[in-house]
């Protein structure tokens, strides 16, 4: 006799709903909007198929683990990762994958690594999601490709795996466009010094609005210096302390707009009528708790996570989109978030002559 | 034919070694100081022994998973969260435990608490961490009574369920210390309004070094407000803006200090030689980041999460010690990290009256 292996799928068929319903029925997905009557509908087409939760012997019969594991630099000490881990758990557990994590320090060698994939793989996880914690490109592990893999955060040299990563110029662009809709034409940049992906892709999207606007680049208001508050503090007090000084600055992210800010301020320039400031990276802790508070860009680490799983359960199953998706990065977009610290050039000094 | 069941204790045994060694070695745990000759030694006496990684296999052997699972209220919006996943993440590891992870919703229903405890043993896990996102008591879902469990930053209302929790008490200690060290009488407090373990013991903490400094308690010195920044600028302003105004401020939190910040700038007070100021938490993106950097009391969650772990596995070996910690939570000590936010009192006004 032939022992017909019972799936979610034949579940969400005999009880007439789809497999995500399926999943959050059975898993106890809290929030989920079904309905005491789906419920239980779904919870009789299981019974009565025998399809019960038991993930360890399910794994045995199906030969996958229903797990996956996520890779992730620095967990401890940046508030990005829980984002990326929140929107790769709850899209796993749409799912009915469980998520497993280890965490990886930054910039941890080769063989560090490659210990970090072995251990989720002894640990049999069916597919692994390698996040770094600030957007760069990276070799991958050797031992990283006999499994279905996706990268979030970073691309691939090689381009042999799916990778998401932030849309670093869009951001820039949506920063900027909005001092220039707020009626500034001397914009300052301070951006990070290092060379990744962040600084090329910001600087791109801030000469892209200067250029669509019709104002002439000036690498006189371009700092390049580390992206921290104390660089960005001591380049904003040289770049506001002249003469023909910019009415705003785009900071390369809210840690240096920190700076800029304490710079102002030494200065006896008030956040937004004689600066106006918009960041990057909508560091909610600070962006939200300085005064005024910061207009910046999000980076769409949920949205990230999320994806990623999403591509990932594709490469499980086997989908050739997956792959396909391997030639260049997706690109996520960041969108500007508003707060208090644009408004139009000079809009408290009207006594001072505009440019 | 008996087949004697095979652990890590006899690999241990065999290559001379520790279990935690083994650990290492069999997981390529990064970062592990094992010399080369031990860890051919370890994977000799594995083989051997037929003692492989097969985690899945195992689990069926020994009717255990490998896993823990983490149920962690908020891992999104904290950065608490990364620094108890740490530290439980990295002592599972230790013992060969995988921890998986789920996040939870603060403040989320009964039921949805239910929900989530559900699906970690739907998974099979050994063992349960409930982490909370701030110290607080509760009552636990019914359903994690029966599995080995431990909380972290929460206390358990009917003392069923090993805990542990920061020494709030002894933390507001170190800080107020520090400001009597430093020739502080005149101290005020900015306190939480919420009726939780750290608004209490905080408060015990500075009552504690006033009395044994022989400074009499001035409730006008001391005030209530929600623990954010816009609350910590207004109870600030209203505090320091009074003609005998403290010399010093101890902040319930790194958030509120940064308020307090704000209002000392805006009433001509410098930090810290008009004014010291320490925080609690060390929220490092404030703390390190603000000017003069904060000093302030760090929360132990690496420690509290490397903790829980240590006695989850003693609770699933069945030692009877953990049990007996169950009675009342475990306090871990939170210590004081030094920046630059306090000096003596009128340390450059030197004109002005010594109360």
């Amino acid at each position: 006799m032939v022992q017909k292996h019972i799936g979610i799928r034949d579940v969400a068929e005999a009880a007439g709903v789809s497999v995500t319903t399926v999943s959050h029925v059975l898993n106890n997905t809290p929030h989920s909007r079904t309905s005491s009557e789906t419920r239980a509908r779904v919870k009789d087409a299981a019974a009565r198929l025998g399809y019960g939760p038991n993930r360890m012997a399910q794994g045995l019969r199906t030969q996958r683990s229903g797990m996956i594991g996520l890779l992730s630099e620095e967990i401890a000490t940046t508030p990005h990762a829980g984002r990326i881990i929140l929107g790769a758990q709850e899209t796993a557990r749409a799912h009915d994958l469980t998520l497993v994590i280890i965490n990886s320090e930054r910039d941890a060698n080769d063989e560090n690594h490659r210990a970090d994939v072995d251990a989720l793989l002894n640990r049999q996880v069916d597919g692994i999601l390698y996040a770094t914690m600030y957007h760069r490109e990276l070799s991958l592990p050797a031992n990283l490709l006999g499994t279905p893999a996706v990268l979030i955060d970073a691309s691939d040299k090689a381009g042999l795996v799916p990778s998401v990563v932030p849309d670093e110029e869009g951001g820039a662009i949506a920063a900027v466009q909005a001092l220039t809709d707020a009626g500034h034409r001397r914009i300052g940049f301070l951006n990070n010094i290092d060379d990744v992906p962040a600084t090329r892709g910001r600087l791109d999207g801030y000469r892209a609005v200067l250029a669509a606007t019709g104002i002439t680049y000036d690498p006189q208001l371009v700092t390049n210096s580390p992206s921290e508050t104390a660089a960005g503090y001591a380049v904003a007090r040289t770049i506001l302390d002249q003469a023909n000084r910019p009415t705003a600055l785009f900071c390369y992210n809210d840690r240096m707009a920190m700076g800029a800010y304490r710079a102002a301020a030494e200065l006896g320039l008030s956040i937004p009528h004689d600066l106006s400031i918009v960041g990057f990276d909508n560091q909610e802790l600070i962006a939200a708790n300085i005064y005024p508070a910061l207009t910046t860009v999000a980076l769409p680490h949920y949205e990230m996570g999320a994806w990623a799983v999403e591509t990932l359960v594709g490469l499980m199953a086997g989908h050739e989109e997956g792959r396909l998706l391997a030639d260049q990065p997706t690109l996520i977009a960041c969108p500007l978030v508003v707060r208090d610290s644009i408004a139009p050039p000079f809009s408290t000094n009207q006594h001072e002559p505009k440019d």
